[in-house]
């Protein structure tokens, strides 16, 4: 665990340089906007240990899959996030000695990611070997605003010296992927250009095709005087510069501003790139660095409005909570339905395909919550839109008939995982996806949904489901053989409780929704049954059969859910059991021995009873919580934030406060020796659910907004800002009430403990005391 | 199923020359004397389809794993059997046009596989594209008798020319491996030279650094005249050749003999390696071809002696059986305890490393039977020697205190295979390894191996399994969990019946031995309890206590031991209710419909009973070989020869001679399209299992050796050759009687369907007449 972060309530600090820390902080001071993001580089030469990262949304390369041995049914390829061209690159050299921060002696070295305005920034003093002493201050921004665009802003003063700056400003393609199965490069180059002093480098990925145009326009000057860049650029493989020459006295700062695009073929025809990057590059000469600052800050404030969360009383609580907001925000706006959120979001390679369950188990409550409903509804969208892979993938594994299994890692829909026991068994992941459906209609209201879209994807899942189940008569019940749950400390077991009762769920649901559509909507029903040959007489009666008769295990002299079939049959030891020195078990401990023992990675069985917390009471909820929880390692990011939800429910605050700050701080704190990396975004989700469902007990149940809020007794109170159905909200909790402030002059009934009031516009506050009447 | 190889009771024949066919031909026609091998490639150049394949035993390289995640415990690389120098090239040129197969007119093409002398014989006309044809017969062999030594006759007839002939005969190292994870060459040259007309080359493995020196030595001659190579060689990087200039009249016959051998540094100091190979062609230039070939033909006719199968009345079966006994005598000669049995022998690159469990399961009681006593006892001595690593790879595992894990994969008794359903979890190879013990002092009597080098191994195989299980509070029974059987089509499974019988047989085993050694030697015990630490009190209780109270899974209902926890949830479908289709499932059903599946690759639960048939009844037998066999898919070439000796355990004389005939013929007819690559060697053990401990019934209980025999109705008779415990036999089995004659001046006893006899010198008929009275 690192401790170097400074505490600020709306920064993320680091003070002083250590190049240990470098590759951590490069992810922790990432940027983005949805559409590009990158690693925080710096943009002067460095060659210490870096991690180069640019990404371009959706921009991807299927690398060839890499297995010890072939198993029939495994996809081609791992898809992996491209870095891309590196746009950021401004080299300085002083009288012919390069700036690179690890051969110079560094001082007043501060790294700021300034959260509430959406920027970073860096300054440092570097004496070069020469003793010549430069001060630099750089900002950037990947602009929120306008998504194709971004600006730096990087000053550099000679304290002690007059001599001359050579500026090197580029754009370097010629980068890889640390993680390429086979050590290639992804990127071919297309063409490059240098006019109107601007650069431009287009790339197309290998196999994919993908075109990305990078351009950018540097300007350089002193004293308030342009210097003019050298009439020919510098051209490579894959590389585009212009430099500039700049003759300094002691003490003035040369001003450089970079104004850079990313453009692709997603989004424009491929030979209409480089004009669209021309037009783009127009828009940041037009307004300049401060008006596309201040779009940035008016576009976050935007931003915060709708999804911050104030924390009184607990610096670290509050930096925390407003980092992973940021990062959220960062790596999805729901401005387009083809992208989706990358665990490691556009801060590393890890994971390399962009979409998991993640998103749908845990990234869905806070966008539908903290972001307009057309967000939520794009990430729904984007399922729809694979439905048919998804409808291919399970023909790969001998399923028919219409019936999807949707991938277990995706960027296009194909399936591209490699792992067995991941690709074709981990495949709850389908349950996640219509539960997410659910989900949305229930916050929203939005029950058109299903007729829009929805029904096609259930039923797909459904017919998934009727048809990888089996009739077992040795117990007189259907079961699911062969799956790995989300604890993915198991693999290949039978009956996982929280597959069957997913897969239950979702043919329940799938007829009831067919059912809505038919009665709301017969025409949309008639095309849609029509389109999947939907055989509602013969379906409808399977999936009720089926779900009827489900077998879910359990154990009568535990009386919990067991999380499989032979789970007893395990040696029960408790972590509490567990020596510090063997944790975490997936550094410590041999695969073997983690899968023969007992303990978990994250608790499948609690995360069935956290979708489905209406069909158990809380005798049965405690009974389980004690059992599972005892036994939980918590090595997955995802897994804390469900039994901090839970532990609130079963009134365990002090539980529920500490499973909140197991993941709060994970990447500030590189909890886990793994944050150089990348972040780890999806889980980002997890905290803010921990606070919102977990201490506030919001949740929306028969189309009514409840809190069953309480306090952390290390706080003094909380504030969270929320939309619900046209309402936009913001709820205050502290010791002794809660305050709902509704900014619409629609008003809204809410549930309080289960007492129902009605909020007008403005601000209504409902003491314990009141409640307790 | 390919049907091109001509039936002949000694030889292996192909006529008439299919491109086509001919990767299928070079691993069908290899050759090899157990220290080196290699597959038919051509002499002369051909750029037709081919495998070229060069092996030398013992060498190998340790490939990086390539996987798609890595998991804790995973052995660092997968060992790969090396591609090595390829010395038998001699390209031939007429008037500088280079004969090449592909691309000339082949006629009278005949390719023969001598079993019976152990040499390779090819003959064709080729029509070169100037018209100009040649006639060539090419023999060669690798030494038997003077295993560093190989020969080549290569002869050319100038058929309708008269004109130059260009020979080239080189030593080639610039090879790779086809399967090479990453496309490396493995191989970096070390030395050349060319002196008093012989090439040497001298190759170093990477990262292993075992050197091999080949050399070979070229005589050309027309007409009894010998003619001169030029002066100097043709030198390359990991290239050596000499050539030769012919000048021949029309009718005139070139005769080229090439000797070459290989020498590595497991045998010489790697400075002494070129002098040894000197004096390896110095052995070779004065015996000369006819030298040698006397001593190939000697030498194959003892170990025919010893190891034959004469079939009557069935050619291909003669011919089929005759193929698997010379292709293990070319593979294992038992000369060497660092070698052993890899799957594919010297026939090709699947499976890398060289040794599974196939060794002590199938090849041993081939070994046993077949061969003097040190050959099997070298066998289990390489266990020993590998012990001290078995204990690490446990270690690595999280096992301690001795405790030994055999690799499922290994080259030098590291674990080398890579994925973890197999590394961590078939473990059964454990037991396997321990039976083998048993085995070879049930065969030999020689029970002194125990207190020699048994008894350490089963001390370390024993303490595993104590570690490896655990109590099962939920069953009242200890429990194995998280395995993979035999039946690799099921994954990660809970007491698996035949894994737990075998664990607590070697418990129990361990203990009797323990106990035996103590009884017989006790210096050398007191010495190995001290090598071990072992603590005999508390160990012996352990193991006792697990044995005793082992959990083994049955069926009430179909009285059957269940080959594990809830097999009987899967659908109970039949092999018979398979479409052809569908068959086989590992090509045709993706890896998850398999594992759900109830279809077995082979039935472990039938391995178990054939291991320990003492224990079963016949019903028991018959009821489970019922149950198994109709839901066995036989895709393991090692299935069907144990369900052929349970058939005529079972008095199923049809069911006996149809699993017999699946793998008898396997890469004959090519019947799993898979004989490219290499042939099935370990599974050919199993061919002969059948005949011997199948049709002829043949075992050893209480040191007296029995026989149980039927003559399939397909068959006149059969004869086999064997050795027991002192004495060679020759058992013929016909409609009426057996007849075993004895080599041997000592008598022995057998037991004939129960009943004795005395086998004095000389030849005994016992007719089943006589028997059934």
């Amino acid at each position: 665990m690192k401790n170097y972060i400074q505490p600020n309530e709306w920064k993320i600090v680091e003070e002083g340089f250590d190049p240990q820390l470098n590759k951590i902080s490069e992810s922790l001071f990432s940027i983005g906007n949805g559409r590009m993001g990158q690693r925080a580089n710096f943009e002067e030469t460095y060659s210490g240990e870096t991690l180069l990262g640019n990404y371009v949304a959706g921009v991807y390369y299927p690398d060839k899959t890499r297995v010890g041995w072939w198993k029939n049914g495994y996809p081609d390829y791992f898809a992996k996030v491209l870095n891309a061209a590196n746009w950021v690159s401004i080299t300085i050299s002083i009288d012919g000695e390069t700036v690179d921060l690890h051969d110079a002696v560094v001082s007043d070295f501060k790294r700021t990611l300034h959260m509430q305005e959406g920027y970073l920034e860096r300054q440092f003093t570097a004496q070069l070997k020469s003793g010549k002493q430069i001060q630099v201050v750089a900002k950037r921004f990947c602009s929120i605003a306008d998504d194709e665009l971004a600006a730096i802003h990087y000053q550099v003063k000679a304290v002690n010296f007059s001599g001359t700056i050579a500026i090197t400003s580029a754009i370097d393609g010629d980068v890889k992927n640390q993680d390429s199965n086979y050590d290639e490069k992804f990127w071919d180059e297309t063409a490059k250009q240098y006019t109107d002093e601007t650069l431009f480098l287009t790339m197309t990925t290998k196999k994919t095709a993908f075109d990305v145009c990078t351009a950018a326009f540097t300007q350089v000057s002193v004293n308030g005087k342009d210097i003019a860049p050298d009439q020919e650029s510098i051209q490579k493989d894959k590389f585009i510069s212009n430099a500039f020459n700049v003759t300094v006295q002691q003490g003035e700062v040369v001003d450089i501003y970079k104004y850079a695009c990313n453009v692709t073929s997603q989004n424009y025809e491929k030979d209409a790139l480089q004009d669209a990057a021309k037009k783009a590059i127009a828009r940041a000469q037009d307004k300049k660095f401060d008006g596309l600052f201040q779009d940035q800050v008016a576009a976050w404030a935007a931003k915060w409005v709708e999804s911050d969360i104030l924390i009184e009383g607990d610096v670290a609580a509050q930096q925390a909570i407003r980092f992973n907001i940021f990062q959220l925000n960062q790596t999805y706006t729901g401005a387009d339905a083809r992208l989706n959120i990358g665990p490691k979001g556009f801060t590393g390679e890890k994971y390399g395909g962009s979409t998991y369950w993640d998103t749908e188990a845990y990234c869905i409550p806070f966008y539908l919550a903290t972001a307009p409903q057309e967000v939520a509804k794009n990430l729904l969208i984007y399922r729809h839109n694979h439905l048919q892979k998804a409808i291919e993938n399970a023909e790969k594994l001998g399923f028919s008939g219409g019936a999807a299994l949707y991938p277990m890692v995706t960027m296009n829909g194909e399936e591209c995982h490699n792992e067995w026991e991941i690709t074709f068994e981990e495949i709850h992941r389908n349950g996640a996806i219509a539960f997410a459906i659910f989900n949305y209609i229930r916050y929203t209201g939005d029950a058109a949904y299903l007729a829009e879209y929805g029904l096609e994807v259930l039923i797909g899942i459904a017919r998934f489901w009727k048809q990888r189940v089996n009739w077992s008569a040795e117990k007189n019940k259907y079961v699911i053989l062969g799956v790995t749950g989300p604890n993915e400390y198991e693999n290949n077991i039978n009956n996982n409780w929280y597959t069957n009762i997913l897969a239950a769920w979702c043919m329940r649901y799938a007829r009831e929704s067919a059912e809505y559509v038919k009665t709301t909507d017969a025409a949309r029903y008639a095309e849609i049954t029509g389109l999947t040959s939907f055989n509602e007489q013969q379906e409808f009666a399977d999936w009720t059969s089926i779900a009827d008769q489900m077998f879910y295990p359990y154990s009568e002299k535990e009386q919990v859910f067991l999380q499989q079939d032979g789970y007893l049959d395990k040696e029960q030891m408790l972590v509490s059991d567990l020596p510090a020195s063997d944790r975490p078990l997936n550094q410590k401990w041999s695969w073997d021995r983690i899968l023969r023992s007992g303990f978990i990675k994250q608790a499948d069985v609690l995360q069935g009873m956290y979708f489905f917390e209406d069909d158990y009471d809380l005798d049965t909820l405690k009974r389980n919580f004690k059992f599972y929880e005892s036994r939980t390692v918590h090595e997955s990011s995802l897994s804390p934030c469900v039994h901090s939800i839970l532990a609130a429910r079963l009134s365990d605050e002090e539980k529920a406060y500490e499973f909140y700050l197991r993941t709060a701080r994970l990447d500030l704190d590189d909890y886990n020796n793994d944050t150089d990396d990348g972040l780890h975004i999806t889980s980002m989700a997890g905290t803010w659910m921990s606070i919102v469902e977990g201490f506030a007990g919001m949740k929306v149940r028969d189309n009514v907004l409840q809190f069953n809020p309480f306090l952390p007794s290390q706080w003094n109170s909380f504030t969270f800002s929320m939309g619900f159905r046209g309402t936009q909200l913001k709820v205050k909790i502290d010791a002794s009430q809660i305050s709902i402030t509704n900014f619409s002059a629609q008003e809204i009934e809410v549930a309080v403990f289960n007492q129902r009031y009605t909020i007008k516009e403005g601000e209504q506050h409902i003491s314990y005391n009141e409640l307790l009447v």
